[in-house]
């Protein structure tokens, strides 16, 4: 890597704690804490405190009583309790998700169907909306258990959750939302919005890795994904994770503080990066909505370009980003064939013959004009590089139709 | 509680997170790390490799291979993802637990059973070890799942695991060990002591809560408790709790340094406390095993006396101790009369009429000698002032007979 680079471009995979977040921790840490569960002793009481402080921070962000959230240990786990929790709790219903989702919530899907849960795959459109007829063409049928994302983190796309629950509301189904990718970023009221179950990533906005939390309305049931104490109200025992928790609260704090800063500060910047690179790389095509996205959110595929190569070459050049989920590159030859082309990519029609991997740049509230400057003085060499490289390229020049044309 | 003191014995339940711990999790914290499935830069890579070390320091302090050790969000996690998750991926197994087995242990077992598994609990001795015979009359009939923890935190005896291991592998059954408890306290080497599947929680020796470990031989074969990515090869899906993780790391690390020093510290202390409170008060019985107990480990309970409003007296003092398992007292009413009643001193056969209550002092490696002299100090002028409240003692003096007579 370029030894004086460092541009992190992929905050919707991670973001860098703050720093606030860090000194909460250590506070945490150094503070002689007993086990929240020993309400005996002050060491204990202290535990408690700082968790219930945290839940009111985390409640606050979302509109929600503080008694309706329950600390996890990240999306993954919030998504499962939220969707096999409840269908274990409320046999009977059927289940709905749409193609575009996490693998914590796809992979469900599949488990779930296969163990006899009658299932659904909502469309979407070219764009990344959720068709909101398919939507309602499956929920109508029967009780149904809805799971959609608030904004897809591979393709931006920023979902219309009023009209989607008020579909699902008029046929009594329950919506639950994963907001993993948009909590830091868009602005969330659980009961404005007629949301039932709501996953919440911390470190998705600014708070450590390890913790997350999951926001059940009190009229829902859920059972819990593990036997054990009464923690978290019966709903996730353990003993809780008292540092992530209260980095969790704090991050939550800031985010409500600080939303509207960075909205304004990374949909400037994300309009910048996306003309740069418009206006310099042929062939480029945006992925998602063009005006319903995540601020700082640009995502694109390069005609022939192989979206690895590029991130690889970004990579020697300090630039960090993604292609597609983060938790599809870990999934090292068990379903290559399907993650190449991207669940999310297929959904929403990309070409596979000619688009080889799409590259999403995620901005984050520590990025700055001059790093949006850099990246696209240096894209438009990286890319010709690529595509002197590519076969399917020197095909098309060999007169071959070309997709964009 | 008086301000000049802070005496917290009740390590058994949670530990101080040693100076070095902090000092990793800030440093990751603070190391603008990636999302370790983020292969593709170097952000990414670097926080995949703090969990490669981790995961060596980890797996060395039980002489396993790093490939073996799955991280989790706790001991809870790992006892529901050893059991739980073997049992779905080996159908036709039998379960056989202790009697004496934490929440996450004996919850499972029940739910288990309800669900259609042949499930077993075995017996134990009155100073808390497993019924070897209970045990062999279980296994022999079936191929058997069993779980049983190295040390009880309740009562501090030690299990006879190589026996037991030896029972397990005469007749192909398969041995889970929760070593929350044993794991700063105690030697653990799975291969000599053919043990299959290990449960170890950072929070317990010197590490942050919300982070643990399940060891798996590589013979066994179990389902992931959640769907999602592949994560810790496809059996614990979701970010990686990367502070967490490096703070177990090192707080493994230290253990398996220090252990030798802090057990010869702790047997010494634990020693002049019992010492100290059986000479100074009548009617004083210990629970567990008077030898093969944890070092610094001192469970009692006192005739007539009220275990909580022991605790809470001692608490006024700055004594932090514990009655029975820490989730215990976070079952706000849903199984009260059965907790009143530890399941851990039923199982001994502590007599329920006069016995109300037993407290557990646990030691760790920060307590002193001039700690345990206070303790003992007190303890005599509490007993006194709880005896001169207590009904029953009343009752007693009136002439009724004494069980330790």
């Amino acid at each position: 890597m370029k030894k004086d680079r460092f541009v992190f471009f992929d905050n919707i995979n991670t973001t860098f704690p703050d720093p606030m977040v860090v000194e909460v921790v250590d506070k945490v840490l150094t503070s002689r804490l007993g086990n929240p569960s020993s309400h005996v002793h002050s060491a204990g009481i202290n535990a408690g405190r700082i968790i219930d402080e945290a839940r009111e921070s985390v409640s606050a962000l979302i509109n929600a009583p503080a008694e309706s959230i329950v600390f996890t240990s990240g999306a993954t786990e919030s998504n499962n309790l939220a969707i096999t929790g409840f269908l274990k709790a409320n046999p009977g219903y059927q289940l709905a998700v749409s193609m575009i989702e996490h693998f914590s919530i796809i992979n469900q899907f599949r488990l779930l169907q296969k163990e006899g849960i009658p299932a659904f795959l909502i469309d979407i459109e070219k764009n990344g909306s959720i068709d909101l007829n398919s939507l309602e063409e499956i929920v109508q049928k029967k009780q149904t258990l809805v799971s959609i994302s608030y904004a897809n983190p591979e393709i931006g796309t920023i979902q219309d959750l009023k009209s989607i629950s008020e579909i699902c509301s008029r046929h009594e189904g329950i919506l639950h939302c994963d907001c993993t990718a948009a909590a830091g970023l868009l602005g969330i009221d659980v009961a404005g919005m007629g949301i039932d179950l709501l996953t919440l990533s911390a470190h998705n906005m600014y708070g450590p890795t390890g913790v997350g939390a999951l926001y059940v309305d009190k009229k829902i049931n859920i059972s819990p994904l593990f036997a054990g104490g009464n923690q978290e109200d019966g709903k996730r025992p353990g003993t809780e994770n008292i540092p992530g928790i209260a980095g969790m609260g704090v991050a939550c704090r800031m985010v409500r503080e600080d939303i509207g800063i960075w909205q304004k500060h990374l949909t400037a910047l994300g309009k910048k990066l996306w003309q740069g690179l418009a206006d310099s790389i042929s062939f480029i095509h945006l992925t998602g909505h063009s005006e319903k996205r995540l601020p700082g959110h640009v995502s694109f595929w390069v005609e022939h370009v192989e979206g690895e190569s590029l991130l690889l070459l970004l990579n020697m050049n300090g630039v960090m980003a993604s292609s597609g989920s983060a938790c599809s590159s870990n999934l090292k030859g068990k379903d290559e064939s399907e993650l190449v082309a991207s669940h999310v990519l297929t959904a929403v029609g990309v070409p596979t013959d000619i688009c080889a991997g799409s590259i999403t740049f995620s901005l984050g509230k520590y990025n700055t004009e001059e790093e949006v400057d850099y990246v696209v003085s240096i894209m438009p060499g990286i890319v010709e590089e690529l595509l002197a490289m590519s076969p399917s390229y020197e095909d098309y020049k060999k007169g071959k139709e070309s997709f964009h044309g």
